[in-house]
Formats: C-alpha cells, sequence, structure tokens
C-alpha cells in the first residue's frame, strides 16, 4: 500500500455521506471517511426480540460485514464458515449498543430497526464510520415511521457520533488509517452524543499502554473529530431545528 | 411497489456499467440493469484448487451474495444461518461456469481469479447482470496480469454476456424485472459469447410450459439484448482491437 | 472404468422400472437406467411450508442425495461436514419444480409430497432418472391419497419424464452414462410434459459452446428419448386410461 | 402398523444376504431381517485416520444412517440439519468397533476399510443387521485387497454376527422387530465371534430391570441366534475352509 | 503420567462427593473418583420436550462434557467445532436413560429434570463417576420440588449408582483408572439400582472378547463396587429413611 | 435473588485465588470474586497459530465459556447450538490480548499458551475476574517452562489484573454483582499493569452516559481495586523479588 503522509495529526481525512441510495430501505447511507466506505441501510420491521415482546418497547440492533474484497487481501466470507467471526460480532454488538443510547425506545414502540453495515473499502476505521452512517440511516427511518403516523416526534434522545484516535510511533493521530492502526501503540474508539457526553470509549493497549494524561488527549482529538462529523450528519440529514432536540 | 408499464417488451432496462470502484481488487464493475444493482469484483490468487495443483493451469470461479436489505423486504444473511442457500449456490455455479466458458485455462497459468458478485439492489435479473459485470471486472483482472507479465496475450476465447427473457400473460419480454418474473409463466436465462453462441440456456416453466417455437422466439429476444450488453462492455473496456479477438 | 461402447448414438440405456419396494412410503420407485440406480419414495404430510398456510393449496418437493459409495470414489456424508452440499441442492430444486408442474397444487389440497431420491448407484444421468422414477412414486403417493378420499381425480395437470443428451466429441448422444458425461463439450438435461411441451431445458457448455441448430437437433433426441421412457411410466403404473388425462 | 404375531420366541425373523449388488464397491451387502434392509458397502482406501500415520497399522470404521423413508413417519436427514444425530453416532461407533474386534489390524497394513450402512426400511435390529452384513461387505473387501497382493492370508482374526434380544411383556424375545422392541422392558444387543465369545453385550433396562437369571438367559437366546447367523454369512459367502480360520 | 500400583484389584479409588456447591442449581454435587472429578448439577424447568407435551408426565435428560483441560492433552471445545462429539453424546444419553429408569415420571409431573455433567478432570471412569454424581444432585432437585409442593412423596424407584471394571492384561479390576482403562482388553460400565438388579450393562471387547464366566465374575465386582458407592450416596444425602423406599 | 447490601461502594468483593487445582494443567486458579468462581487453566504447546509460524515467536490466547449453570437461569450450551456466542468470543478476545501485553512474546519462543476460562458461577465481573485469575494460572506455566530450561527469566512485561466499576442509581460502586450490573447506568472495564499504566478500558453507556469528571473518578476507583488485586496475586503466587520486575 502506498505511504500515507499526513499534512495534520488532528484532522479527519475527508468524509462524505450520501443519504436514499437504496430504493427499498427505510433509510440508507453511504459514508465515506478516507478510503473507508461503509453502506448503511436501516429496516424497519414491526416486529421485536422475544426478550421485548408484549411490552410496548422497541428495539434498535445492527449487523456488521466486510464484503470479500473489501480489503486488500481478499477475506473469506462468513457464510462459507457457517458463522460470523469474532470480530464482526463484536463490532455489531458494539454499534447497536451505541446506537440504542441515542434513541427512545419506549417511545419508538413495539417495532424494530436493523442496521445493516456493510463495509465495501477498508481502510480503517470502518466501525466508527459505520456508527456514524448507522445514525443518518436510522434518523432516515425514523421520520418514515413519523410519516406513516407512529409517532409526532422522533423519539431520538440525542445526536451520536464516532472516530478513532491512536498513538502511532509516540504521536497522538486523530481518525486512523489502517495503516496507522495496524502500527499504532495504542488504539481508542469513542461514540459521543450532541451533548457532549460519551456513550462508549474503548482504549486498547495494541502491544503498548496508556496513562491518564494520553487518554485526556486522545478523548480531547477525538472530541473535536466527533464535533465536525455531528455538523456534517446535520447538512446530510437538512436537520431541521424544530425536529432536532 | 410501483407499477411498471413497459413501452416495448423487446428492450433492455437502462443499463450502465462502471468500473474501478473498488481501490483493491484487480479489477472491479458496478453494474445497474434498471433498479438492479451489483458490485462485482476480481480477486486473483496464486493458487488453484487441490484438483488442480501441479497442472499448469488456472481457474475461474464466483461467489453471489444478496445484501440483506437489496430486497424489498430484508432478507437475513447467510452467516446468520451458518449456511450459504441453496439459491445462491446455484447462481454462483452457473456464474463460475460462464466466466470460465470465456477464459483460456491453460493460456492463464496456475492461477486463480475469483469473481464476487454482491447484489446491492434486485429488482430481477440478478443472475444474469452479475455474470454481464463479472465479465468486464474479469477482463480487467486479466490486464492487470499481463501488466505484471504473466502472459502477452489475454487468455480470452470471447467475449461474454448474459439476459433473461420470460412469457409474461403471454406475452414475451426481455430483461424481466422482479414483478414481471414473479409473475412469468415460463423464465428463460440465456449466457451467450461474441461468436452468437450459446454457452448456457436455462429455460423453466413457472407454472407453465413452452413450446419449440415460442422458445426459438425467445432466444431471439436474448440475443439482440445480449448484443446491446456486449456493445457497451465494450464501450466500459475501451477495448482495444488490438486486444481482442 | 471399462469402455463403454455404443451401438447407437439415439438410444436410452435399458431402463427398468420397479414399484411399491418400501412398505412404509405412500408411493415408491426403483429406476435403472445402465447402472445408475436411483430409490425414489413419496410421503404424504398433512402439513405445507409456512409460505402457503392457511390457503387450501398443496406443496411438492424432493431431497437428492448420493450414498456414499455410489460412486467410483467414496464420497462423504453431507452431515459429516453438516451441510447440504451445492450440487445436491441445485438437483433437488429442479427435481421439486419440475414435479410441481405435473401436479395441480390447488387440487391436491393442503398437504406436502416429498419426493426422497437416493441415488445407490451413480453412472450418468441422476438427476434425469430421479425425476422420471420420483413422478411414479408420486403418481401412486396420488393414488393412495385418492383411496384415503383427498379426491375423487388425481390432481394431475400431465405426465412428466427426463433425459439427458449431450455432444461427446462431435457427436450427439442420448442418455449419456458418466463417461460420456464427464467428457461432453455440451450437456443438455430436459424435461417434458405428455403433451410435447418443455418444463424445463438446462443446457450448458462444458468446455464447448452450442449453435442454435445443434439445440434442436439435441432437443429432438431428448423428445423421442422422452416419449419411450414415458411408455414404461404407463405401464409400470398400469395406467389406466379413465385416471389419466 | 399390523400386528405382528410370532410363532416362536426364540426364532430369528426370515434372513436373507445379497453380496456384490454394488458395482463400484470393493465389497457390499444388502441384509435383510424381517422388513429390516440395510445395504452395507466397503470402500478400500490407501489413508489411515492421522492418529494411526506410519505405524504400517490398518483402520476399520462404519457410518449408520437412515434413510429419510425407511421409517413410519419420515425422518428428516442429518444433512438438513447440519449434523449426525446422537443415535447414529452411538451406532456406527459400535459397528466399527465390532468390525475392528475381528480384524488383524498389524496385517491389513496401512489402509482403512470403510462399511456404509445405510438403512433402506428399518423394522426394528437396524444396528445388529448392519454388523452382520457389514461383516460380508468387509469379508469381500478383504479378498479384493487378497487379489491385489496386499497379503496372502485374510487378515481375520474371527467370524462375527450379531443380534437383538429383548424382555417384551415379561417374555424373553429373539430378534425383536420395531414393534416388539418398542414395548420391551429390556433390550439387549449381542455381539458375537465365531469361537463363542463375546465382542460387545448392551442390555439397557427401557422402563424395566433386569436380574442375573434373566441376562443369562437372554445371552443364550442370542447365541442360538448367532450360530445362525454365522451359517448364513458362511453360505452367502461360499466360504472356504481353505480360507477361513 | 506417573505409574499407578494399585495395592488391590477389587478396592474402589477413594470416593468423595460434596453437594450443594452451586448457589443456583436445585441440585448440585461434586463427586471425585481418584483423580476423575464431575460437577453434576440439576436444574428444573417447567417444560417437557414436544413429544410428551400434554400428558402430565415428567423427563430427565443429561448433557456430557469435558473441560477442554481436564484431560493430559487439551481438548479443543465441542463449540470450536460447532458440533457436539461423538463420544459425548453417546455418554449423555446413557447418564438421561440411566437416571430415567430411577425416576417415576408420572409422579414427577410434567416439568423437565437437566443434569449437567461436567468434566473437570477425567482420569477414567468419568461416564460411572456422572451417573453416580448426578443421582445425588437429582435427589436434592426432586427435594427441592417437594419443598415447592409439587408432590409429598419423592418420585423415585430406586437407588442408582454405576462402576467399571476390566480385564487388564488378564486381571479383572475394579474401577479402573484412564491408564488401566487404555490398555484393558475387556471394559464394562454397570449401572444398578438399590434392589440389586441391572439397569444397564455395557461390555466392550476392546482388543480382546470374553467369556460367559469372565462376564459374571466382573459383575459381581461391579456389584460390590455399586454397593460401596450406595452407601456414601446415603451419608451424602443423609438420607432418611421415611424418605426413601 | 436476595437484596444485596453494601456497606462501602468502594471495597472489593471478598476475593480468593487457588493454585494447582488441576493435576494435568501446566499452570491453574481458581478465583473467586464474591460468588463469582472461574476455573482458569493454563495449557502449554509447542505450536503456534500459522500468521506466527517461523517467527521464533510466542502466542498467547483464551478460550471463555459459561457452565450451564453457571447461571440464575441455565443457558444452553454452545456447542448445542453449533457456535460460540457473541458475547463468550468478545470476552474471549478481551482476555487474550490482555493478557498478551502482559508477556514479552518474543522471549516466549514458539509456543502458545491458551488459557481456559470456565466460569462455574456468575455473579457479575466475570471477564474481570478471568483476567486476573488467568494472569495467575499464566505465571504458573511460565515457571514450568522456566523449569523446563525454556528460559532463565520469566518473559513477562508486568503484572496484571481487571476489575469493573459502574455508576448505579447515581453512584459510583467499585466491583459489581449481577444485580448492580444489570441495573447500572453506565460500565467500566478496566485492566491495568504493575506500573499504573492503562491496558485496556471499556466504558459503555448501558441506558446512560458519562462525562469526563465521571470516568476520571471511575478509574481512580478501577485503580484501587486493581492494587489490592495485585497484592493478592503476589502472595497466592508466592512471588519472588528476584522473580518479578
Amino acid at each position: 500500500m502506498h505511504t500515507l503522509t499526513r499534512e495534520r495529526a488532528d484532522a479527519l481525512r475527508p468524509v462524505t455521506m450520501e443519504r436514499n441510495w437504496n430504493v427499498y430501505a427505510e433509510g440508507s447511507c453511504v459514508i465515506s471517511c478516507g478510503r473507508t466506505k461503509v453502506l448503511c441501510t436501516a429496516t424497519v420491521e414491526d416486529k421485536v426480540p422475544p426478550f421485548l415482546r408484549g411490552q410496548g418497547k422497541g428495539w434498535v440492533t445492527a449487523e456488521y460485514s466486510l464484503l470479500p474484497r473489501s480489503t486488500a487481501v481478499r477475506v473469506p466470507r462468513d457464510s462459507a464458515k457457517g458463522r460470523v467471526n469474532g470480530r464482526s460480532q463484536e463490532i455489531q454488538r458494539l454499534i447497536g449498543r451505541s446506537l440504542r443510547a441515542a434513541v427512545d425506545l419506549d417511545a419508538l414502540g413495539e417495532r424494530c430497526i436493523t442496521l445493516d453495515c456493510d463495509v465495501i473499502q477498508a481502510d480503517g476505521g470502518t466501525r466508527t464510520a459505520s456508527i456514524t452512517g448507522a445514525y443518518v440511516a436510522l434518523v432516515d427511518a425514523l421520520r418514515w415511521l413519523r410519516g406513516q403516523g407512529a409517532f409526532e416526534k422522533l423519539p431520538l434522545k440525542s445526536s451520536l457520533a464516532a472516530v478513532s484516535v491512536g498513538k502511532v510511533r509516540g504521536q497522538l493521530l486523530l481518525d486512523l488509517c489502517y495503516e496507522e492502526d495496524s502500527t499504532a501503540e495504542v488504539d481508542f474508539n469513542v461514540v459521543m452524543n450532541g451533548q457532549g457526553d460519551f456513550i462508549e470509549v474503548q482504549g486498547t493497549g495494541e502491544g503498548g499502554v496508556f496513562s491518564r494524561e494520553e487518554m485526556a488527549a486522545m478523548l480531547d482529538l477525538a472530541s473535536s473529530g466527533i464535533h465536525e462529523l455531528m455538523a456534517l450528519q446535520r447538512r446530510t440529514l437538512r436537520w431541521d431545528d424544530a425536529e432536532a432536540r
């Protein structure tokens, strides 16, 4: 892979978000962060998982998968091996958990929204791009439900976006590409809401460790990147102040 | 789904082919036929299946999969069920067989090209669109190999494209969309090469039957559609006369 | 394997059909075509697949499997690998589709008939032998249902049989054995009904291609073979003119 | 099912054994015991399981499976469920263990013989019929190996046969059919060799229990039945005194 | 592994049973026989398998599993391979069958008791230790149900214990450890009730065979060992004469 | 479940660690934290995963599983469902990653240590207890290797322990039990080394969110708990200053 030379350590890679690319889904978004590209679709179904039946409460869940040639070396499909691999399961649990934190499940009513995050091209940060893009598809699906008369006010508790930060050869970097991520000593995935609170913080010493001070600096970096992503989400969604909280 | 009103029974739906949308694959093409959209990527690997090892001969194979929300109703992923479903297996066997018919496997040398056909949006004709689009990705992969010095002349025996035809309420139609296909009495998938020969003909009476005369008329329709698809393949590939046979 | 020398290119291999070999099944038939031998049993159950429930309509389905030593080299059981292999799934889908074309599913009523086609010995043409033999077992199962008072007239739309044809070293041959099939340039499986219409035509260029003229000649060959197989089906079933349409 | 009225409690059901019904297998036998019918084929392969490699020793193993409509009510295939069911695994382990007891594995040399026991019709006693029939197929496979020059003397330690006995409503019965077996208080499967020694005794109180005296009486019954089965094996195999020990 | 030198051929290894080690289970027991150690827990659920629904009858079943490092060489988990291995299935069927023989399933009422037998350390005799220990857990679960008012009298038909015996280098030994078991010519697992009747006898010639006389001597040995195990079960359970039959 | 009333919010539950309970494993530890109890065994094997072969480098990996009745309601085994569930996979990836951070894989040499963490009783904090207990088993396995002459100095980069903290009804609590964990608004799992650095921080808003200040307070709590756990690890291991770094 070609050598990436960053101009700035604290800048996001070029980001784009495109809505409504799928004619069937109740909401959809293609998000690109650098060369990473993820298709996110939202499917609304009038049924909830068994453990929620009859409680009048809704559910939001996610599935995450890499297309075989989304990576430099082709990866076999999970279906060929007869099971979802551990990494994918871990990521889709993270995405679902994060999105549920942004939704008022009681106000959603007894229905389930499934966010499918299919990675077309993977160059680092696929899980955080999935969360950020899936949020856009989710909002459109909620608007579709509102159009169906399911509720008057979107059952949203907050906006939501995610980004990665890391320590690479001693330097703190925002929004790592694959090459940076694979050589990082420390890797953080951070999910925040529009009020500036944290929803999920996952910091891992990949061969390295991190101090309290480094953590603080990385969370600052993440926070500024997430702020920028939320601005783009609002523009993409043509966010109406009457609509948002 | 909205009602489709055809102007002409013997016309293809609008077709587009776009190359090189994937930065990692040795060849790639997104093909759209009406609302059907398929991502085709070609992966070159320096190994062949066990039954071919040591014979100096190559292999071409395909995998086919629907993204969960490629259809009006979301379909669960194969990986969630632990196996590739029967329909997908049947289709990927057809795609692989058709592509192998167009390639000189001896001249390819001991390497394998895998064509991944991932359906983003399905509105009928996904298997024939996969074959037509995968051929474009395959040619680019062969050019990439030529660039690597694997051979001087592309190991191609012919060009290749496919289309569906059917009998719907007694009328013969070219290039069926899902709504037409699901009400068809007879459904044909036809794969042809550039010399006008047939590589595969699969005709099925879905509730209906067909006579020898009807078959002839349907093959005529298919033949004209395939002719048109091949013209677009050539333009897409910027096909060089010196390159083709 | 010993060399097969055909006397005639347009003759079926010796065929036998034997009914009622299984004491439990509602219908059963062992069909032999040359050295190919398939056990077909029909099971009647008072339930239909979920997508048909409550519609008063019936269903016909098939399962196909090779016994491990039905072939020259023992093949591992699907169960040992935890899934039905792709080829078997494709074949059982073909068998089920063909049989459904011969049955009036509305008149059958809300019940399902499963045709199990277990190949005891495989020497080419196992899928077409399965269709031809399964039809005999199916008719006996329908007679059994008639005996139970399910209906007065057998819910059959037509008779049904199938055969293979192929082009081997340039020559067109009827009813290929394994050795011929594995060297064939072109391979056709043809399913027809008693009115001379086609129900399924699957033609594949296995390394070769075929023209419109060759297709016509192969369909003629298939048609004459199927005619002969239907005569044997009628004798085997002691077909009563009052019974048939 | 029709009521079975036994004339004698200590008689075997009618038994037949037929060799060489399969043209590919190195040995094969169809055994019928009453309405129970099992196809046994022996496959010789020049490889042994990993734990035996390089020791110059052979292996004998078995697989057991019910065809779907071998029983009064159709049973789904293991492959449809993605695994071999527990009962089948237990039975095939018993068959393999019993056959290995009759073979001199050192003298067999580094090769594996697989006995496939496929039950066509099941009316009780399928596991014991499988052992008795598989032994016949095994001997023919060993003769085939001798014909290939693998050894001069068949590597057999003894002959081998098996039968079931049970206590049904207080009465001891030899060779239970399904109806008797399913109402038995006690059920024994007994495997013996030609010297009158036991190779396997499996006695189970199915709702009942058994005393030492009852066990002795059941083993006497089994012993006489096995004696008779061995006589038929010898006739079927045209057993040559020079060949046997 | 170190060499075991037995002082006596007819003695059990040191046995201990400990109740109530699990705070959640309705009954639980850790049984040690020499270095073999098995955790047995009983779970009571108010539902029965489908084939028993609505009959007012109960069910007792078992699951058996080796922890990965219960053995000298680590064994991969079944879950990693996607299926329960054959040996485990055979053993859990034996455990369940044996326990059901000791319980009055009609008096149990429509509920299911599952006995989980997880082997922590395996040094031979794990299946018989599982039966003996699971019986203790089962009695405590029945007492728990009696405490809940399910019945007044424990629905027990008898006490129950199991032991192995074998012939090792010509000598008959009680309660084999792994090293003895793996070199045994003959191996018996014997399950008996408190009345001295047999519930299950499984005798296998592992490379050897056995005569009627040897079987009698082995059953005598087993009988004395089981007598001793039952005395310890009674002490462990603080068995109240009013409680037992 | 009974109501837990904590005396102090910042105290660990009672902890015990017991070494060498397994006679086969190269290292083993049973750790109890309140009612949570985990068996940890270390297995040393002279092979590494394929991606590390031939590099002279070692590997440390973990497997995590709940025994079926480790919980208030019995959970079915993964093997019965044919796959490892997502939660278990995520946890075992965390355990393995954390342990690798404490080991000098280059100095370990080309061998793999597998830590099996089998939860006998689950009352919250099973993943952190697994890490803390597995570290003890790992050190004993490394000592065993040193005893075999694999190296002179234990290839350890640091000590390692883990604990959970959470916000429950607004209050910060150390070392949550299941009941506290299931009602927590925020849940942190923290892994630290002996130098006071972080190896992994996973903070999740389960229905709630958390600010930068709350995070700091929770990390303080975790840090003090981990300090205490490390003291107990040293006593359990009879840690020799000459041995440790």
